[in-house]
């Protein structure tokens, strides 16, 4: 039956399962909101709607008894949530670190294999239909933070709504980073990261990162997305597939599907995510990180000196330098030791005011440690 | 409550779950029967059990309304069983490719990484306790072919139990042709593979062959074990963790032990695979491949016009060729086309009675195409 009036469908009492796939805030909540009033499981791809009213649709859900099911909201075609939420439920999760977004990821895989600039593979992309007219949502990572607040809900019981978390675009990442991170042995993948802090800590963000090139999450090219899950007691694991297009998610609807039917012949739904109220969001600056900075600064004597000298006054010990001439210019390119980010900032802050530093040109976190 | 009596424990109407963790067939067999006889749900990480009888306990499971979960017997940490048996429920899957034993993947990572033959990697593999005294389940690939029936099984609905499928083992590997497979651009891998045929036809299979190395599995190293499924309409999924060790496999026995637990609070059981009887299983010579040979020949004129004129009387088309002179002798390498494996086995029969030919050194499939 094809109808062309949602609301009267998403009202009948009779189904047993809705499917949306409309995207979009409104009507898009309205008719699942109907829908699980009336006890419907619902089933939907939207992360728009999900990162924007998830909680209260779930608790919707679970006090009408019913499933919400939005597997195809992170990751495309890869079962990452119904992993979370079933085969890891019993681990301690300590971090989950994804290649969520695919415009992004084939931006920065095209920078890299063939040397580009931003704004020319943006072009590019975009001509082929691989970024929107307007790319702000991936390439300013408001795409990946979204889906890191759903991982995380899933892998750490934090809110799925609400606070803002730590969000850095790819628009400042040139291609002589790029270059840089090859030669260093990493390479540039924007990350959407959910990790435990200390013992009752969380860190939530979506930003540029060096990975080192042999980690599994460094081969992940084009469009393809991953997500890499480090469990205290499974160790490293990593999905992989399409994070986009029409069959990859039409794969992972079907899941939610037959799931939510399995569900109701047997009378039963599934707890949603609950909420650990004893975590707490760990403040960007409170973060240790390693960290790539890049500077154009005069070629003087004395200027590495300087230089040096306010990397130790704010306690963020350098691991390697390299130094590339200009004439008159010069570019220092630094490896840190894993620091404090608030003291890596007030490091970029104090490098500005010097007269021999002409600009600071990137400030990029460093990822350590691989999966062997 | 600890007990040295496993049959008395078994026996106890009383349980909601059994785990068994023991190993080997009996008698692991006895108890999971008589725990499944009493409709008690039975989680097990017994891979030679299930390849040996998971037909019948999972009748047997089924028949008295419980579950028979092990999800530990293949990919140790990974997920992937229970993602065959919910996520891709839906999906029509046309091929599964594994790295699937930890010890060999070890083996030949170091062969590749260190330039070193078989016999030297395989000592080190044996005193660092990665592979057994006696290695023959790992390196002539037991191991892998039964992991290959039980993924197929979720896969395809192929039969758990009975025909023997191809194997081949890792014990022919000379550091020359993984040296070669590298000039190439592939690696060499121990690979459990179940695809599609044609229409209904089922191949399954566990052998050495050279993976592209642009394909997600080529990354895969060291004891890390990987399944890649490629889905009609997911595309391409690869799945990556440790494959052994008992902290991941406790992860997955703990995620069955909560699956099995949900399922008993809701009064239901799943419903075990089932198998498809339309599918045939395609015998190892119809199968369509690429491959590599290598040949030590006599140096001599005419020596490649006539093993050329053999591959070409056989109907296998020569895609690449490599010529390297050692004095009176020579070694010519080859990368075929696609063709049956009938046609290469006649075609090296026939090498092997050329005069001019000393050995046939390697015969190992290569596979095509990436995940981009």
């Amino acid at each position: 039956m094809l109808t062309s009036d949602g609301a009267a469908l998403a009202a009948r009492k009779d189904l047993d399962i809705l499917v949306e796939l409309m995207g979009g805030i409104e009507p898009a909540r309205s008719y699942i909101e109907t829908a699980l009033k009336n006890g419907v499981s619902v089933v939907t791809a939207n992360k728009a709607l999900i990162a924007h009213c998830g909680t209260e649709l779930a608790q919707l859900a679970h006090e009408h008894s019913a499933d919400l099911f939005y597997e195809a909201a992170v990751g495309g075609g890869i079962p990452i949530l119904r992993a979370l939420r079933t085969s890891l439920a019993g681990e301690r999760i300590d971090r989950v670190m994804g290649i969520v977004n695919g415009t992004t990821n084939f931006i920065l895989s095209k920078m890299t294999s063939e040397g580009s600039d931003y704004a020319e593979v943006l072009a590019e992309a975009q001509s082929l239909g691989y970024a929107e007219a307007d790319p702000t949502a991936d390439v300013e990572a408001f795409d990946a933070a979204a889906k890191v607040q759903i991982l995380s809900s899933l892998a750490f019981g934090t809110e799925l709504v609400g606070e803002e978390i730590l969000r850095e675009g790819i628009t400042g990442v040139r291609w002589i980073d790029v270059e840089f991170a090859t030669r260093a042995g990493y390479v540039i993948k924007l990350l959407g990261v959910a990790e435990r802090v200390g013992e009752d800590g969380i860190s939530r963000r979506a930003h540029p990162a060096m990975v080192p090139a042999e980690h599994p999450l460094a081969s992940v090219h084009g469009a393809m997305n991953a997500v890499f899950v480090e469990g205290s007691v499974s160790g490293p694991l990593m999905w992989l597939g399409q994070g986009a297009g029409g069959r990859p998610t039409a794969t992972a609807v079907l899941g939610d599907v037959l799931d939510a039917a399995r569900n109701r012949i047997s009378g039963r739904h599934d707890v949603p995510f609950s909420v650990d109220s004893t975590l707490h969001s760990v403040s960007a600056g409170d973060l240790p990180s390693a960290f790539y900075i890049s500077l154009d600064v005069l070629d003087q004597p004395g200027v590495l000196a300087a230089v040096a000298g306010i990397f130790g006054k704010n306690n963020v010990s350098i691991k390697s330098m390299e130094q590339s001439g200009f004439g008159t210019e010069a570019r220092l390119s630094f490896l840190t030791h894993e620091a404090l980010t608030r003291d890596v900032h007030a490091t970029i802050d104090d490098l500005s005011k010097l007269e021999s530093v002409d600009s600071v040109g990137a400030c990029i976190r460093v990822i350590e440690g691989g999966a062997r």
